[in-house]
């Protein structure tokens, strides 16, 4: 079988870095593309490069710039010819680096960018990766035996708990939490339009828990100490659920416990 | 008791005007603030304010633009003080005028423009508006006798049951799917801000059905004609549901029917 390549969007730090780590270290021979916006100052992920020779490819990419996601799926597509699992992991709490508690914090700036970066970066990559990843061997998840309802690739979207209208008991947040919401319906259409015919790609969303990152930093000292997860903790779970997923558990929100979040 | 004052946002057409036609007929001697973003050319509102004088004020509005909110906000205070009720009714299904099918049709500056309208907007109407709703008399909806329990205003956002992520078997129309998802969302933290402290104010989404508008003409024929609703059919729905609202009802999503919307 042919090695398995994963792409990681957003892999300079945090999870997405976390998860180029994960994957090299623990699925030999996979290979692993990670695109950032600045991959001149990713030194975290040459470094990884060179631990790891001829596995590691940097790509040049911002989510928000549909013609840089274009380009780099030109380039994939030359390379490689096919993808696996593609996760999507850039997010942003908020431009201004903390949630809104109300109101008042609201601005259609805020929300806008935050949108553009959480909710379409995801969606515009599904758009151009989707046809690498139906060219997949399948590499990650667990393949049923029967042929029909083996998958070719996998995306994941990290979303998280408080993107779920459901469970939302405490407000606030609302750039994050209605870019998340709409993240989630990106996820279950996808898994719709994906998973209708052969090959089928098998989409969810996937909440981290709290993890030590730049993105929840302001927020840590209301965090019981052993609900806040460093990365390594985080993306041990997620890829614990990411070796159970198949073409049945397409289309849904799990947290890393591998349980279903309400919309 | 003072006049109701309701604020209908998009009205120059569709549901929006319909709901200033159907509380100016039905709810004298509430007094309606129509808000559209060209007043020169709502020839149908200008008609109507003639049929009521002294009663439908007209203001230009576009929701997009986050600085005429605030002048609309700024002149309703002046004006009236107080708010009774808040429609948000303007609403795209995509710029070219068609959901989107499959991935294929998705673009980054469709999905921003559609979520500008269609959930940016009502999210800053609150912002600038909740002020005056808190100042409301409660002149709709139904007020428990229970002084603790009873509301100031509403807030009414026009969701549609595509935007239901849980509800969603069918996928395509991305951008209008994810902008009502996240509606969903901004109504539910919303409710949440608004209904914490006295005085509350009820937000609520509500889905028209399928209506005889602009917005959803190219998809008519593929409508049962007896789930075709006409404006009037379908504000006379919602007039209904809003007319029982208190805040026991907050924070949910709400088919024309009365039914509870999954998220």
């Amino acid at each position: 079988m042919a090695a398995p390549i994963a792409l990681i969007q957003g892999a300079s730090r945090g999870l997405g870095l976390e998860f180029c780590k994960h994957i090299l270290k623990n699925k030999t021979p996979a290979a692993v593309i990670a695109t950032c916006r600045n991959p001149d100052g990713a030194f975290d992920l040459r470094g990884l490069a060179d631990q790891h020779p001829g596995r590691l490819t940097i790509l040049k990419l911002d989510a928000n710039r549909e013609e840089d996601i274009l380009g780099a799926a030109d380039r994939v597509k030359e390379s490689f010819g096919r993808l696996d699992l593609m996760v999507n992991s850039a997010a942003m709490l908020h431009p201004s680096g903390k949630g809104e508690t109300s109101l008042r914090d609201v601005s259609a700036q805020g929300i806008i960018s935050t949108l553009t970066t959480n909710t379409v970066g995801p969606l515009i990559m599904a758009k151009y990766f989707a046809p690498l990843l139906q060219k997949g061997s399948g590499g990650f998840g667990q393949q049923p035996a029967e042929k029909a309802k083996q998958h070719s690739g996998i995306i994941v979207n990290i979303t998280a708990k408080v993107g779920s209208i459901g469970d939302n008991g405490l407000g606030g947040w609302y750039s994050y939490r209605m870019s998340k919401a709409a993240l989630n319906m990106a996820t279950r259409n996808l898994s719709i339009e994906l998973g209708r015919s052969r090959p089928k790609v098998v989409c969810v969303s996937l909440h981290p828990g709290t993890v030590n990152t730049d993105l929840s930093r302001p927020y840590h000292r209301n965090v019981p100490k052993d609900k806040l997860f460093d990365t390594e903790q985080s993306v041990n779970y997620l890829m614990n659920i990411i070796d159970m997923l198949n073409i049945e558990k397409t289309g849904k929100a799990y947290s890393w416990e591998g349980i279903d979040i309400p919309w």
